[in-house]
Order: C-alpha cells, then sequence, then structure tokens
C-alpha cells in the first residue's frame, strides 16, 4: 500500500442544484479545526465541535465576517468511526446555491481543499474500510437506475464478491505454500503435495473463476443496460414503438422525480432491467452505393446489440423485400431476435392470419403488434425480459459488473490453466509456484491487496462523482 | 389557531437528482415507528431507533423483502427538539436516483405520506417553532442566489421583523389598553389616556410602519431581481452586450456548479445585486403601422424596468434618429437611465469626442463602451450597483420582500392613519379602539398570529419546494 496525504478535503455530497436541504462533507485531520473557524454552535453550553461526542449532530450557526451565513445542522465522527476512517464533519445547511457555494468558500480559505470525484471513497479505501472492489460498487451503486444494477452493485458493496475471492486465495495460497515448501528442500527432491490433490484443487479454483469470468456479460448487461437495436425497413414504424418504449418508462420515473430526462435517454427500464435502446436508419433495398454505405452502417450497429428486434410492417408482402430479408437474417446470426409485425391493426383477420404465417417463418421468437395498442406494448416488453435471458440474482450470487474485474479474472483463468497444463505436464516445481502466484496477483487486483500504481487508483476514482 | 394534521410525512429533502448521498426526511406522530418497519440498527448492540438520543446519528440498513436495500445513516429527533417540532428521522442513504425512489416507495407503503410542498416548515410555524414571516423566510432563504437576496432572507428568518412587529404591536396593545379602559367607564366620561401622548405614539408606529412599507421597493427588486430593459435602435450592439454581462456571470457560477443555467437564465449578480435584464427588439425609425405596434411592446416592456440601459451606436449621428431619440426619453421619464455609448472603438479620438459630446447632452448618466472589451463591461457593471440605488443593508435592518407582507402593512397604515385622523377630530372612543384593533390585525397577519383560513398558509406554503 503506498503512501497518501491526509490534508482536509471537503465537497457538496448532495445532488448538484437547489434543495431543502444540501450537505456539505469535510474529511481529514484539520476537519474540526476547519469547522470550528467558520462555524459555532448555537447554544452556548454546547461544547466546542470537536468535543461532540461520534456520531452526534449539534445545532450550530455558520459565520462569515461576524454575519450569520446559515443555520445549520453538523454532523460530527470522529477517527476511525467514520465514512472515510478520518475525522468527518458534515454540514446540513439551507439547500440554495448560494449558501452551498459560499460555505465552500468559506470552508477553502479555513484551509480545506476541495476533494476529487470519488476522493472520501478513495480514502476510505486507503484507510481499509472498505476494499478496492467493495469501493468501486460504491459508484456503481450511486449509478444504478435499475433494480438489477442496483442488487448487483450492492452485493459487491456488501462483499459478496470480496467474499468469494478470498476463500479462492486463501485455497490458493495453501496450494502454494505446500508447492513452495518442497522448493525448500528441494535438494533432497520431496513431493509434500499430492500431485493429485493438488489437481482436484486448481480444477475447482479454475472452475469457480470461469463461472465468475462468465458472469460478466450477464453482469455488465446490467449494469450499463441490455443494447436492443430496433432495425426494420424505411417505414415499419421503428419510431413509433421506440418512443412508445421509452414513453411507457419516463411517465413512472417522473411520479416521483421531475429531472432525470438525461439520465434515461435512451434506456427503458422494464420488469428492473435497463435496456438500452439502439436506433438505427430505415433499411430498404437499393443498388445505390451511398445508400449501401448507410445500410453497412446500420448492420455494424447490430452489432453491438445482443437483441435485435426487427420491427415488419405486416401490410407489406414477404416476397417484395426478399433480398433485405435475407440480408439481415444473414447479419443478425448470434444474436437474441425478436420478429415484431407491426400494423396488425390495418389487416383484415385473414390477411393478418396469412400474412403472420408467412412471416413467422423467418424466426421462430415473434410477436403480432399495433404500436399503438398499450397492451401490445406490455407484451413486447415481456418478450424483451424474456428473451434477454438474464438469470434471476439471488442475494448472495457473485456477479461480476466491472471491466476491471472480468480483465483480472481473465488473467488469473490464464495463469491457472497453466498451473493445471503444468501438473499435468510434471512441470518443474519453481515454475508451478510462479504461475500459481501469478493467479494470486491477479485475484489480489481486483480487491487491491495488490495495486501496483497511483494511475490505477485516479482511473477508478475519478468515474465517481463529486463529493462520494 | 386551527387544527392540523399529525399524520406522518415523508419527501426528499436534498435536490432531485443524483449525488453522493441524498437525504430523505419523515415528521410525524410515527416517524419512528414507520423507520422501524423499513430499517434494522446495524449493530446488534445498537438500541432500537426510537431509544436513540436526540440529535444522534445511528448506522442502519434498509430492508425491502428482507434484502438489504442500502446501509443508511439515520439522524433521530425526539419532539419537541426538531425542526417541524413532531418527531423527526431523517436518512441519509446513497444518493441514486433508483435507492431514492424505492425509500419514498417503502415508507409510503409503512404508512408515511408524500409530504406537499413546504410542509415540513408549514408544521414548524403551527408547532410553534417559527412565526408565519420566519417560515416563508425559509422559502425564500433557498431560493436566494445573490448575496443581497440571501442577507434579506437570513435576517426575516432570524427574527429580525418579527421583532420589529412585535415590538410595534406591544406600543399598539398599550394604547389600546389605555383607550379601552375608558369604553369600560364609558359612563363616567374620563380620559385616562392622554390624547396628546396618544398622537405621539401613533405617529411613532405610522412612521416604522411606513419605513418598513417603503423599504419593499428596495426589497423585492433585491429579491426578485432589478429590472433593467436593455433598450436601443437596431444593430446598436444589444444583444453582444446582453451576452457578455450574461456570460460574465455564467463562468463564475459554474465555477462551483455545473447546472444552474436555467435558475439564473437572464439574470446577473453583480457585487452581491441580482439583476433582471428584460431583452426588448431593436428601434427603428418607422411609418409603419406593424411595425409600430412592435416598439409599442417594446416601450410596454420598458415599463416594468426600474432601469433602463438605452444602447447607442456611437458611429451613427444624432440627427439621423431624432424623432425615436425623443419618443425614448418621453417614454423613460422616471426611470433610472444609463446612456450607454457603444462601437467606441470604431471611430479616432476627435470623432470619438465630438460624437460623445453631442450625446452625453441627452442624459447625465452615461458610459462610453466597446462591448468587446472587459474592462469597460466591468465599468458598466459598476454603474448598474451604483445606479441601482440600493441601500447597503446592515445585519439588523428589516426589510419587507414579501408582497403578503407588503400588502399587509399598507393595510395597517391605512387603519393607522385612521386613528391619526380620528385622534385629531376627537372620534369617539370605541371607533379609536376599531382602528386601532384593525391596525394590529393587520401587522399580526405577518407573523401569523391572526391567519384566518387554510387557504392563507396554503398559498404561502405550496410555493416551497417539496422537502422543506
Amino acid at each position: 500500500m503506498f503512501h497518501h496525504s491526509s490534508d482536509t478535503i471537503c465537497a457538496i455530497s448532495t445532488p448538484p442544484g437547489r434543495g431543502g436541504i444540501a450537505v456539505v462533507r469535510i474529511s481529514g485531520k484539520d476537519a474540526f479545526a476547519v469547522c470550528n473557524k467558520i462555524c459555532k454552535p448555537a447554544k452556548t453550553s454546547t461544547l466546542m465541535l470537536e468535543k461532540a461526542k461520534t456520531a452526534s449532530i449539534v445545532f450550530g450557526r455558520i459565520f462569515r465576517n461576524n454575519e450569520i451565513l446559515d443555520e445549520v445542522l453538523v454532523s460530527t465522527f470522529h477517527e476511525p468511526h467514520s465514512y472515510t476512517g478520518e475525522d468527518v464533519v458534515e454540514i446540513s445547511c439551507h439547500g440554495s446555491l448560494y449558501i452551498q457555494q459560499e460555505i465552500l468558500r468559506l470552508l477553502l480559505s479555513a484551509g480545506c481543499r476541495m476533494a476529487t470525484a470519488g476522493e472520501f471513497t478513495q480514502r476510505a479505501f486507503l484507510n481499509g474500510k472498505l476494499d478496492l472492489s467493495q469501493a468501486e460498487a460504491v459508484g456503481d451503486l450511486i449509478a444504478s437506475s435499475s433494480a438489477a444494477a442496483h442488487r448487483v452493485a450492492m452485493q459487491q458493496m456488501r462483499g459478496v464478491i470480496s467474499a468469494e475471492l478470498s476463500a479462492l486465495r486463501n485455497k490458493l495460497l495453501n496450494f502454494v505454500s505446500l508447492v513452495e515448501l518442497e522448493l525448500d528442500f528441494a535438494e533432497e527432491d520431496v513431493e509434500f503435495a499430492d500431485r493429485k490433490q493438488l489437481k482436484d484443487l486448481a480444477l475447482q479454483v479454475e472452475m469457480v473463476i470461469r463461472r465468475l469470468a462468465d458472469s460478466f456479460e450477464a453482469g455488465n448487461a446490467i449494469k450499463n443496460g441490455i443494447p436492443v437495436a430496433i432495425v426494420g425497413e424505411t417505414n415499419a414504424g421503428k419510431s413509433t414503438l421506440l418512443n412508445r418504449l421509452l414513453k411507457e418508462d419516463r411517465a413512472i420515473v417522473s411520479d416521483i422525480h421531475g429531472t432525470t430526462r438525461d439520465a434515461i435517454e435512451d434506456t427503458v427500464v422494464i420488469e428492473g432491467l435497463m435496456f438500452r435502446f439502439i436506433d438505427t436508419a430505415g433499411l430498404r433495398e437499393t443498388h445505390d452505393t451511398i445508400e449501401r454505405l448507410g445500410i453497412e452502417r446500420t448492420f455494424q450497429k447490430i452489432e453491438q446489440a445482443s437483441i435485435v428486434l426487427w420491427v415488419i410492417d405486416l401490410t407489406n408482402d414477404i416476397h417484395e423485400n426478399e433480398q433485405l430479408i435475407a440480408h439481415i437474417i444473414n447479419r443478425t446470426e448470434g444474436k437474441k431476435l425478436i420478429l415484431t409485425l407491426n400494423k396488425a391493426d390495418k389487416l383484415t383477420d385473414g390477411e393478418r392470419t396469412r400474412k403472420t404465417d408467412t412471416y413467422s417463418q423467418l424466426n421462430e421468437e415473434y410477436i403480432i403488434i399495433s404500436a399503438k395498442s398499450d397492451g401490445d406494448i406490455a407484451s413486447l416488453e415481456r418478450r424483451l425480459v424474456k428473451v434477454s435471458k438474464i438469470p434471476q440474482i439471488g442475494e448472495n450470487d457473485a456477479i461480476v459488473t466491472n471491466m476491471r474485474h472480468y480483465e483480472a479474472l481473465v488473467r488469473a483463468l490464464s495463469s491457472l490453466e497453466r498451473v493445471n497444463e503444468g501438473l499435468d505436464t510434471g512441470i518443474s516445481t519453481d515454475f508451478l509456484s510462479q504461475d500459481i502466484r501469478e493467479c494470486l496477483l491477479h485475484l489480489g487486483e481486483i480487491t487491491g491487496q495488490q495495486i501496483s500504481t497511483e494511475e490505477v487508483l485516479e482511473n477508478i476514482f475519478n468515474k465517481f462523482c463529486i463529493g462520494k
């Protein structure tokens, strides 16, 4: 673990903007001294701030040039009993922008420094309050906007992954110590570790790491939204459908919050899962080279999707677009495909049955809708959830959602594969030991037991919001 | 005072949106019982929430269907030692939108009701923690975005106006009790109250009320911004000037906060005063009836302004626009006028002197600028502050900023004028008493000692933000 500064930092921890109240957080060795300079307890009977018990609240007044700037509640936490593990003071002030800004200015001139993004949580990690994967989960937790994303972030923050990794590390440490014991007695050519038992252990560890790495596909979809491309010919009704899908969700979210528009711009939460929609330009058969380039771009977008919503205008005849249809089938191979037969309301019952029979041969997963019907949109949403195949996540299932963790797991896996190979081929003990040590190193990167540079930490925490 | 409900209310008190942390506030007789249903202290050694001391913080976990939704800090306040005077619990949770929303949902199903705008502060008033003018000041304090607006709101919240009114009321009560003593002995035709002394007292009270009412012009300008109309002929450089004035300020504000754009759309804070700019269409001499209607609209906008910034293109000759100039001078009478001689950089020194001499005869308050020069914009800003004539406000100066208070003061003044008249004409004691009682009633409306309907309260508090 490398050295870190303990200067006193401050930031507004509540969302930016105006509200009933706002909270300014201060952490560091001078947290109390700095606060004493700008804030006086309102009751003269009350002790100085630093004399207040940990986890207690003092009613106080913020002064600027002997004039009262605000009446506030001050929460005091003495190290190590705080979020960061340092002395922490939280000032709960009236939520005007002016007051928030002025309190920050006063704190800065009293000797604080503005906290960088995620710096409070980084300190919590450096002081051993959280391991690195838990600290990263704090950022994910705040960013989560669906039930599933929230659940996996909460699990990670509570240490479900850390516990799983810790168990693996203990097994590997036991393993490597046996192997290294042999190295100490290398002259004597003994085998303390039963190679059969070692092999069993290595396979077992490999299985767990592989399961964790495999969970990343689902975890990433949960965290960043399941990518869904909406494709189809021009005028098939893609935009109407997308707007309906997006609007449904907006209404629910804005029930309670007014200002989340930018956050959910193109995402919808359905049954607790977030779907991220990728809009594409309408397709049509063409011999024009330039138009073909546009179509190519649409197909490139399909590559990013895990689900393709193929919207078909049911009033069109299947033979009109044979070439295009073949092309779409070709380019969506391996994707989860939902054939969305639209404009069903414009056909007679007989026509609808006939057309549906024809089109449904293209793909077994299909749904008939009228983009204007509420019931149909709800069915489509249920179908999206079903097709996404995101597993139900129990409270103690470890799911990897973090690219950095995934990469470390892949590297750990590759070391472990070498271990297994080595055991099969009877590799020398020192090589064996080296491969196990490498695997341990990669696993340690995840929880932060093994972090080489400050740069890595910076990359992790600068994605946080200021004030956390 | 009328009866009010004490059911348990909840709301998010921090600004809407995502942040490091958010605070959910709960108030009412079941505040602790409701929280116990959804939140458990994390340490088993910790007592139940309601056993926690007032103003203390408990680390807890929010549960939803036996699953941990969030790890939170719970601040507990027992009635009457809380903001509302009721039992209050504040949950400081991770600031994701999802968590905020879910905690609210859990509280609602545990028996809370969503608080209406300002309902916490309304309860504080109804429970005698604040008088009505102080409660209103809480809303103003949160809305304030300039140093001056903040200062007057803070004074009002701290009770400077209440104290002034209370002193007035005491004098009047003393007055009326003397007068009414005479009524009790009406048969005997005695005068307990020396009419000369009464007259002195009434004049003194009238003077104070008049001073308070007169402070409203400045107070209103401070609270809502000093309205400045920018007028001038087409191409005089009005837009460039406005953009420069607005941009200067934006940069300062966004230093600390990123998301205040809509709040300060057309206002600028200069030396702690807020100016509200009213943009107008460019003027030019015309014989066209339709165009004249447009010009009329510009002049109507000037009516709303207290300062008129008249931008003149110094490269134009004064004789070119004689009619228009006469018209502007005519329609800006009584307004504070700043003649802004623009595009000075486009003239030679000689020309500039000559033109300035001519134009400066139009108005003694003028300034020469090039809208592109930083120094010139700064001089213009200083000039705006000087011309606005907003008095420097001391910490204990009572300034009325609230229309409702102003109206009550005007009514109180009118009653008091009748009292003074009555004393001059030797009006009968019972009429005198009635007029003084009326004056007392109007003063009492301000601090809420005399509030007749629930409707009045609703009007006051529904302008608040939710959660305060």
